[in-house]
């Protein structure tokens, strides 16, 4: 079967072997698969990734990022056949995502980042029965695809200890910031305020629920705390207090993931802020413990989601509850792969491009 | 009268002005005041200390760094007269403690970095009648000037979030560590592990109650994680849960302030760690965000005590839960202050020493 594999750093397309769902599995053709901002990362910096992942002490069960892999895991598939003792509750021809994660006789694949077994970016894939969710009634193929990048909005929110008075901001509107003020939308929070360089991802932000967005190249989004309720300062919290009211914590969300964001973020913020870290820098960084001690910031960093809260997102695409029409700006098939990740490199071009193998 | 001034970046026995109480204020003869780590810090980098703080947005009420400073802000003094329209609620020779914090017509002030008030290393000093706190009969002079480093402990703690299985490390055993330990204890948490290269310092922490503790040059603290029944990985944590196991939240109190320390304490942390920052690193320091993100490591910075917090650590020592008998391991009078902050230079020689102005 076709697929894009990433070898010597470079996304081609070749054949690839046909795949047998074993125990336990189910062979699916793949209707639509996203391409994440690791996605592009990973072209060229995997070994990287790799390597600071070991040191966090992630299992990776034996991956070699100079081998072939086969990127992609926000993906909606179509079930072709089961593997042996299957219960087929979910028959051929049903819709489904599914966490990327495939359980094989070796352990947990992590589809997107394995050698054994293709992501997304390939015509067909094995999943397993035990974790793909049927995709409901009525929810179009591109927008359940977008379960997975969502998941990930919900579960840096659900990482966040906000009160009901709570602000919060959103430093990146790019697909995790974009997630992230669904979530927060869907739960009734709010204000929140979007900020991005980007007008479309501002417009963006906006159709998602933003209540505020903000070009950071015109206004620093942190001038907004007091006019919503929040003094900035330790003294100024308490005297509100000592006065009897009362102000939301304000919690932030890093979306960008670049050196010098969180410090930046360390100097700006309300005393007292929360700093949910859902960008991935992936450099070594600096910051100046000493202002975060003072305004005893507190900063949560976040990665992924649970099962829970991805069956939960699906639900809130499916329900309507969060709206994510219009932000598939791009469909490719294989053979676009390429230069899709060229583009996604200007924010203005694209918010979601849609690679589709079959399509 | 006398105190030890800081001038040109020494300190020097001088005569200083006689203080009057204002109205609300009282006017005290310090019995006992202790050197804070942050003294020995402020005496020479005081200018930068103040610089960050301003940076982070703090009140200073105009403090000017290069002028005449009094020290000291861990007291316990004795009332001598009261200002204009006082209640006096307590007596002319009750003993005291209190927030290191003087109300004023101006403003308030911070006692020990105040250019307007002495702090504890002077004869005498005015207190807000507001906010001392009568030292109950019976507790000793020596013991009840160790409210304020233990409440900075008891504050720490508070920000912890454990479940009631959690695992701590308190990593330093100086006096900010050590006082995280007391708290810990008083509250019941455990195991506790304390860390410190020192002998002296780890004697001192086991005595108040740590359950281990370990010398870093010969074993890594966090090699006992496991046998505590914390899984380091996130993957090992998931199969622990999916078991229908669990274990304690692991939560590190970082209690040193070196630059490295965190990025050190990141990389090996349990994952899903908490790290409650009470060391005061006033460098930039360097981390790694993508093996925090990788871990989902919580860090919290935390600085000081709220009223409440250190009228509880005044009740902890009075009633015993916090027993810090043997922790004061020198005292000096005025003309001892300037070698005293250099024999604290060296861990092994004191835990804490008390300046006994009138002594």
């Amino acid at each position: 079967m076709r697929a894009v594999v990433r070898r010597d750093k470079r996304l081609v397309c070749d054949e690839i072997a046909e795949l047998q769902p074993a125990e336990g599995q189910v062979l699916v053709k793949t209707l639509a698969c996203g391409i994440c901002g690791s996605d592009l990362h990973a072209l060229h910096h995997m070994e990287h990734m790799i390597d600071l992942s070991r040191r966090a002490g992630g299992a990776d069960n034996g991956f070699d990022p100079s081998a072939d892999t086969v990127f992609g895991h926000e993906f909606c598939a179509e079930i072709l056949d089961h593997g042996p003792g299957s219960s087929k509750a979910l028959k051929a021809g049903t819709r489904v995502v599914s966490v990327p994660i495939t359980l094989t006789a070796g352990g947990g694949e992590t589809l997107g980042f394995s050698n054994r077994l293709p992501g997304g970016f390939a015509e067909r894939m094995l999943l397993s029965e035990a974790l793909v969710l049927a995709v409901p009634n009525g929810l179009a193929t591109e927008h359940a695809a977008l379960t997975e990048p969502f998941a990930v909005g919900l579960h840096a929110v659900a990482k966040a200890r906000m009160d009901e008075n709570s602000v919060c901001l959103v430093v990146g509107c790019g697909p995790v910031g974009l997630a992230v003020i669904a979530a927060l939308k869907a739960q009734g929070r709010g204000p929140v305020i979007g900020a991005d360089f980007s007008p479309r991802r501002r417009t963006a932000a906006e159709k998602l629920g933003a209540d505020i967005v903000v070009d950071p190249a015109k206004e620093s989004p942190h001038e907004r705390w007091e006019a919503l309720g929040v003094p900035k300062a330790r003294s100024a919290q308490q005297v509100v207090r000592m006065m009897g009211g009362s102000f939301g914590r304000p919690v932030i969300f890093e979306c960008v993931g670049a050196p010098g964001v969180l410090q930046a973020l360390i100097e700006a913020a309300p005393a007292g802020a929360q700093i949910v870290v859902a960008g991935v820098c992936m450099e070594t960084d600096r910051i100046e413990p000493s202002i975060a001690v003072t305004k005893e910031i507190e900063l949560s960093f976040v990665l992924g989601y649970t099962s829970e809260e991805f069956a939960q997102t699906l639900r809130h695409i499916a329900e309507g509850e969060i709206d994510v029409s219009g932000l598939v700006t791009g469909r490719v098939g294989l053979d676009g792969v390429a230069s899709a990740f060229t583009a996604l490199a200007d924010p203005e071009a694209h918010v979601k491009i849609l690679v589709e193998p079959t399509g």
